[in-house]
């Protein structure tokens, strides 16, 4: 029934094999007195359940899936909250949990008074509210965000104990709908010498991005709504910039402001952050654009696994230039590799959740995961990454996660 | 710029089309006094925001966007909540504003506790925990809920004026993440004499469904997870049976049990409710399956238009049998139809995002969307499919949905 062939070493089976309980899953329990307890009716049988609520909640077992923060109680709120990535599955991130990146707190805004203005190199400067840009077309399309500084804990000189959720999580995914920029844009009439725009927010930061008008006329969006309904506070209510694949704060928050302008103008937010610094002494600004990226989350620092046998291992993968093509699993610390199923469909710069089967036969393994997307982009290894940058330089760090599974199952982040 | 030719009558543009403000949309503010209002520093950049929050909440600006129901505070709790689908954008229901409906109320139920056992004619009873279904092989899909009373308002004498969420809110849709059933079912090793399985609930109704054993192996799942987080309460915490395009209460919640028999057993919950009476007397049972349906949510009742001018129509659009294969929009009251432009991707068995330009010149008109999906079934008439049914019969409703929009931009419901 199962075509347990390996793949490749270390266990890994074909991504298109099914586990089967027979074949040594042990999940199930087969009849006895353990199993006759398990056709007892249930204590909620036996009583009424709780009434309807106006908007729900996650359930009470569920409360330590949360966000995790330091936590700042004196403004300016500065810093972030990460998505609990290694608790969840699929590759939405539901609202409640979308990563938080403040450069002074969540703004309190008051959707009636809010305007967005587009001015500067433009033939007719124009402010809209949000009863105006509702009634422009609008799309819809899966996204992740990431912060330019997601995952650069792996530049460190020893790898960090902690949890995907910790070391990854400042990336989420959401479906995002809003009026496409360039619709605005070519209403205002852009100078054909305006290259880029300021994008400003409305917070206590004014946090502020140079983007690239190419970018805006191709697949930017002024972002209304989140998973369906309005767009949250940390995300942005009323309205966020969307730059699909750009690096998380190029999603200018709580956005009010649109200045159009002939060269980038080295906004704060760009200078002293976000901004590569190379083994040369050069620094490389504008990175915008992420590379092919993922990482495995189960099994994953924090999630032991029970004993040799068949398991899922499965992950997120993601590229800021399109569609992953190919994500390639390793068991035996990059020896070799085997292709993992891809979910479907996979869509464009948004996360893919990757899956393949694995025979641990309990002996120590390291796992990793190599992302390559459709523009032939492929994730590098830590120490080629590294070679590039000065130390201490850790934006944009797209490396191979290594974890290493010891005998008694244990999940340990490694340097490979 | 703009190809203003119609494509059918009323106003309706083609799909393709852009609107553009110069042409009339009216909904941006040019420079002037007012606009000059707009580029002052707003109130939000002059004091320091908010701090990080574990799980995050909907804004204070939006908390009117909740679930509609009517409240029931003793025990039988049974009913339902619906989805506001006229405040929401894009496909994704969030989590917290999924429709609800039950027979005795939610349970709260102990993760660690709750068993799935499959039993009866199998070779091997299984029962699982929440630790061994994580083990196995999972998949990610977003698909539609739909109860099966959904929009049975329309079968009413006279057209109740109400919003298009309290008609039509029956509905969800939610990216779902779970076990396939046909893998346990496999493990299980069902006998060749049983076509049908009982499914359970573990709430104070004991809601139970019988399912085909055929769509059980077919695209069933034990759904886990929902948008990405476990399973919420409402859902079916800490487990559901997920049947993608079946009838809502089929997909039953807090699954504990799944008995496989030969033939259907007749539950309460498929013979006192959802069955259809027909016009010669006789019921039709086990009308599982949705055919193609769909609504205009913008504009729809309650959401009236500000004056002649360019517009969006927009709602949402699904079906049972697999993809949606087109949605068509009339303007003059089902005279002459366009096609509405779908989402991309279109995916089997989820909500599909349509969306059409309309040039509203302020004289009344009837709106109306008519769904095709790629099995060929179109949406009825209402006059066509109130024929086949004995009066009061409403379940399973799929007609075409009318508003009217008045000469003052007000929109009612209206039976054409």
């Amino acid at each position: 029934m199962l075509d347990e062939t390996p793949v490749a070493g270390g266990g890994l089976l074909h991504r298109r094999t099914l586990l089967r309980a027979g074949l040594g899953l042990g999940g199930a329990m087969g009849a006895g007195a353990a199993f006759g307890q398990s056709l007892a009716t249930p204590p909620s049988m036996r009583v009424p359940g709780a009434g309807f609520s106006a908007y729900g909640q996650p359930a009470q077992w569920r409360g330590d899936i949360v966000r995790e923060y330091a936590d700042v109680q004196t403004p300016p709120i500065a810093g972030a909250s990460r998505t609990p990535l290694h608790r969840l599955e699929g590759t939405i991130t539901p609202n409640g949990l979308h990563f938080e990146r403040h450069h002074n707190g969540v703004p309190n805004i008051d959707p009636a008074q809010h305007r967005l203005v587009i001015h500067g190199m433009v033939r007719q400067p124009l402010s809209f509210d949000l009863d105006a840009l509702h009634r422009y077309p609008m799309v819809t399309h899966n996204r992740f965000i990431e912060c330019g500084g997601n995952s650069g804990g792996l530049s460190r000189p020893e790898p960090a104990q902690a949890t995907a959720g910790s070391i990854h999580g400042l990336l989420s995914c959401a479906e995002w709908t809003g009026v496409p920029l360039a619709i605005l844009l070519e209403e205002a009439g852009l100078d054909p010498e305006a290259h880029w725009l300021i994008a400003e927010g409305a917070d206590g930061a004014g946090m502020s991005r140079s983007v690239p008008v190419a970018k805006a006329m191709d697949d930017a969006v002024i972002a209304l709504y989140q998973n369906g309904e309005p767009i949250r506070p940390e995300q942005g209510f009323p309205m966020r910039l969307l730059l699909p694949g750009f690096e998380g704060n190029a999603n200018v928050k709580w956005l009010h402001r649109l200045k159009a302008v002939a060269a980038p103008v080295h906004t704060r937010d760009e200078t002293s952050k976000y901004t590569d610094l190379m083994a040369d002494g050069r620094a490389r600004q504008f990175v915008l654009q992420y590379g092919a990226k993922s990482v495995i989350l189960k099994p994953s620092f924090g999630l032991s696994m029970r004993g040799p046998g068949l398991y899922e291992i499965s992950g997120l993968a993601w590229s800021g230039a399109g569609r992953v093509a190919k994500v390639e699993i390793s068991a035996d610390g990059g020896q070799s590799w085997a292709e993992a199923a891809l979910g479907d469909p996979v869509l464009p710069k948004a996360l893919t959740r990757f899956r393949l089967p694995w025979r641990w036969d309990g002996a120590p393994a390291v796992l990793m995961s190599r992302a390559t997307d459709e523009a032939g982009n492929t994730q590098p290894a830590r120490a080629e990454w590294m070679a590039q940058f000065a130390p201490g330089q850790f934006y944009h760090c797209n490396v191979i996660q290594c974890w290493a599974v010891d005998a008694n199952g244990e999940v340990s982040n490694v340097y490979v």
